[in-house]
């Protein structure tokens, strides 16, 4: 594998791009921007070798696309029209089905590998990229069967190479089981910023008053809106399941509230406490 | 200053203990707690120098009393009546109306200082103490001009010199602000755990995909029901307030999803982006 090609030179993209350069120091990444600032940005930094247009994918042995999924859902056809027969195409969206569908019937399906490496900060942007981001963690593939045996092997080298544990999964699976562990928590952690504002605004000695705690649950909602947005709109059905059961069981914390039930109170912190085990592993 | 006497040698407690000794090496610190084992615990740990019970603290310079906060106000008017013309009595409840009016006409009133050291972990007792919990922290200090003045000045410089900023602030207002930059978020960090914990039970799979982002915002859901329980049932007013506020924001993001507003959704993260400024400072 020589010339890699990443459609997005953000947090993932620009990641992806240092760990795999690490690994394989004889590539040549070519960066692909919308914005001729940030493909500046991501050579100055140092994340990719060369700047580079869609036109030139036909070269690629692997494009990795890491931009919004609404982006990727318009652009993954036009990239799969370039791609050379032994070329691999890579995405890395939070959601799977709208991508993989919008692919199904394409001529060349069998060059795409539809992928979720679940790694990230709330930060943004080739100044956000950094080593290592994804050691430890969790790669969800998605229908590699439609995906040819030899660039699914190669695939499978690269991302276990920088550190990834593989775990094979179908987008619709992905898409309902992501909505929990991913999409509320930056809702939850959004609407939490927005309460507390709100309130500041009249009350300005309010966040003299945050300690650690309220900074680790609303640091998802410096999250960036261009990636979560679409998410969202892709995922609308999941998320909205999420939020109700969500919305439900604060109500239900609430109303025992308003009885004075704090026995049951005690119960629901108590038998949420073992979210402790369950994390483990988890950083 | 010779004798301190720390009724909890948990978290708080502990921690306070050990910075103090830190920048006191002279200080003897008396330990007392309702189980045995506690102490011997805190003892191990070097928390404490010796175990004492209530009786003891007629010899007491400083009393600090880090327990949940249902017990002090059941404890301080006994404390009070045992402390000596010349003793101190601190608390560092996370709620102040309670702990402030259960003392308010205490003959030993002036011998008492309200205050809330905002720092902490989502772990809790002996083995939760750490070193530097309160570098750079806030500590509010409740109703100060209630306090014999020697006494303010001696805790000012205490508190001080392991590293906290002081803010005066009235009970009823520290209530009200806490209630939304620590017990909301304690609550949304638990029902989010509630939420995906109900979904895991039939989805083994879905913690293999929980990342980083999950694990922040959930971090809280660790806390101990037994500290946070009596913390909500005292500030239930103001909890009930904030959930409200909460849960309709939440609500109102679903909506927009649902008539598929997502200008609206991309605005709603857009305008609370700037967390990130007004978080700077909170590590």
């Amino acid at each position: 594998m020589k010339n890699i090609y990443a459609i997005g030179v953000g947090l993932i993209g620009g990641s992806l791009a240092i760990d795999i350069k690490k690994h394989n120091p004889d590539v040549i990444i070519h960066g692909i921007s919308r914005k001729d600032a940030t493909l500046n940005t991501a050579l100055e930094l140092g994340l990719i070798d060369k700047k580079a247009t869609l036109d030139d994918i036909k070269n690629a042995d692997l494009v990795i696309v890491s931009i919004p999924v609404d982006a990727t859902v318009k652009l993954l056809p036009t990239i799969l029209d370039k791609i050379s027969d032994s070329g691999l195409v890579v995405d890395a969206g939070s959601t799977k089905e709208d991508i993989c569908k919008v692919v199904e019937n394409h001529p060349k399906r069998r060059n795409f590998l539809a992928m979720h490496p679940i790694a990230g900060t709330e930060h943004s942007g080739p100044t956000a990229a950094i080593e290592g981001l994804f050691v430890g963690k969790t790669n969800i593939v998605c229908e590699v069967e439609k995906t040819t045996f030899k660039l699914q092997e190669k695939a499978l080298k690269l991302f276990t190479e920088i550190g990834m544990r593989i775990r094979y999964m179908n987008p619709i699976e992905h898409d309902r089981h992501i909505a929990y562990v991913s999409h509320l928590s930056h809702i939850s952690s959004f609407m939490l910023g927005k309460t507390v504002i709100e309130k500041e605004k009249n009350e300005r000695d309010i966040f003299d008053m945050a300690g650690s705690g309220f900074a680790s649950t609303v640091r998802l909602a410096k999250s960036s809106p261009e990636m979560w947005t679409p998410i969202f709109k892709q995922n609308k059905t999941n998320v909205i399941e999420t939020l109700e059961e969500y919305i439900n069981n604060l109500t239900h914390f609430k109303d025992l509230m308003k009885k004075d039930d704090f026995d049951a109170i005690f119960n629901e912190m108590e038998s949420t406490n073992h979210i402790k085990d369950i994390l483990n592993g988890i950083s």
